[in-house]
């Protein structure tokens, strides 16, 4: 368990790494952000950074020493930068769970391990298994790298047979996983934590409207029945007592339409903070980033309850050109990730506007 | 106005700094912090800070070069530090609010001259003056030396003729203030904030318990009446505009008796964000201290309006070490400063407990 004034490493230095140090200095704790990037926005927020590759065992080293946990903004850390630093220190949440969240196929077998249900999905290294995937599952479908694929990038749709020639090489002829197509009514989504002492927590569920396969808006409470949500978050609490995991983690979902027996299957999990989490720094008093700092310091989890109901609109590239109107909205709240570079697709900050709890 | 990435330098590295630099981060703008004190708390959440004294001419030129604007955390900075940068760039709050706020003589006569009624106060320069402005004012009252007071230092309260021996001594034989003893039954306080476009603004009256002469409790909304809530919300933005001030101050007000026909008398003014705002981190969406941030930035002010109600709770010297218990709280968020040491009176946190709103 750590003490106030201690110091937490925290892999990348992206806005979820400067997110999570700002919420680390609000109840005390120093972070040492560890990043290749020297213009990366978290170093603007704290005494202590390391620009350096996560190969270079020099720099990881003296930043272990420097720090009394880790943890990190990103789940496709190198796994020798993970076992170079486990070897001296903890590294939270700890690598079972990464090797479970790289791969999308381990993924869902570690879903269906603990029933809880996915999608139809196959395991693709040849144009054969593609084939055989499809006759399986059926058209249309996704076919998906197992590793690296964020945003909607390393993925390929499948509407038709005439989509499956090329289809390999569109995504590098990688390692790939095969999922049916699912005809969800939404996406939802739930934030758990869990610390070292297996209290278990979890956020409201939000609802997600993706935009060019990049998340647009969040909202919460989502159009869902109580039942509905009350599943979800068992499946989120599942997912990281399962895991004996610390942290915050997402689960993604889909919700099928009321002709279907199972209403939700999970569709990737996030074992970190994540971006449909962010309406929690408004709607909340402990947000997840602050609840993903309690966890990997050992500290008492916070009161995951919502004050206020709450729309995140994520501000994409020249998005946030539009700063002094976003500042001036009523009832709203503007995060500004700092990043010194606009770019088309770039998550520049967030908007979240409150209002109050509607009764049921 | 400044521009999103451009850096605020901020005089002094304590909790209101901290919190000050904090909010910056949140809205995109960088911080710098100057103090003296090595262990500043503020030195820890911003990647820029100059530890030197406030005479250090080389230091304050290099500070000046490195950011676009100055504000600082507490109204006693030397006249010479903020003439050698304002010659230089903008320091805001301006320095005629410093001339008035370091004075309680001066301050009280600027109350005077916008009609906001204070107790009656007497000009203390010897024994003479001592006796007559007992006579005018009658007892008990109070002796304050005219600069450098808080929390109750440089001060002395007169019950009856025979603490009049010594009582100059006491403070020092420095020139001072006598203030009548006013018989108030609540002491109440509004945080207000103008910006330079003349924008003003003000949060919801809070009701302040003070133990020791230190802020214990801040409870908001304050055991008022409509009525004198609003009459104190114009109290303090009457200040801010009479001042053209920029950024956020709090006015201390005392609440007499309902048999008094003038209910309110102004205290004192603090010309920078205040213990007894705290509360507007976790009840309001934008806090005291995010509304400096923007006066100072030249950018528009945020919705100061309350989500919830809210009680604030200083955390001084022991207290603390309860941190444990106040994290699991339920509807309750800890700020801890990130003090290395903890001191008998000192100010190490504070804990905001929130709740829907009552009707009235």
């Amino acid at each position: 368990m750590l003490q106030p004034g201690d110091t937490i490493g925290i892999l990348g230095g992206g806005q979820l790494g400067r997110m999570m140090a700002l919420a680390a200095s609000r109840i005390g704790l120093k972070s040492h952000i560890y990043c290749p990037d020297p213009n990366s926005p978290a170093f603007d927020v704290t005494a202590f950074h390391t620009c350096a590759s996560y190969e270079d065992e020099a720099a990881l080293e003296a930043f272990a020493r420097s720090v009394q946990r880790v943890t990190y903004e990103f789940e496709n850390i190198p796994a020798p930068t993970v076992e170079f630093l486990k070897a001296r220190l903890p590294v939270l949440p700890g690598d079972n769970v990464l090797k479970t969240s790289q791969d999308r196929l381990t993924e869902k077998n570690f879903f269906a391990s603990i029933d809880i249900p996915t999608a139809g999905f196959y395991d693709i290294s040849s144009e054969q298994d593609l084939r055989d995937g499809v006759a399986k599952l059926g058209l249309p479908a996704l076919l998906k790298t197992r590793r690296f694929g964020y945003d909607g990038k390393g993925q390929v749709f499948l509407k038709n047979e005439a989509d499956l020639t090329g289809a390999l090489d569109a995504i590098g002829n990688q390692p790939a996983i095969l999922e049916a197509f699912v005809p969800f009514e939404r996406e939802i989504s739930v934030i758990a934590a869990r610390n070292e002492q297996g209290q278990t927590v979890s956020y409201d569920i939000a609802e997600n409207v993706h935009k060019n396969q990049i998340l647009k808006t969040t909202t919460v409470p989502a159009h869902i029945s109580p039942e509905v949500a009350a599943q979800a978050r068992q499946i989120g609490e599942k997912v990281a007592q399962a895991l004996d995991y610390v942290g915050v983690l997402a689960v993604e979902l889909f919700l099928l339409p009321d002709s279907f027996d199972q209403r939700l299957v999970a569709n990737e999990m996030a074992p970190r903070v994540h971006n449909s989490g962010h309406w929690t720094e408004s709607a909340c008093l402990v947000s997840q980033f602050e609840q993903h700092i309690r966890a990997v310091a050992g500290w008492p989890l916070g009161d995951t309850r919502r004050h206020s109901d709450v729309v995140m609109t994520n501000l994409i590239g020249d998005d946030i050109n539009a700063w002094p109107k976003h500042l001036s909205h009523p009832s709203s709240s503007l995060h500004s990730y700092g990043k010194s570079e606009t770019r088309d697709g770039r998550k520049m900050g967030h908007l979240n506007q409150i209002s109050p709890i509607k009764g049921d």
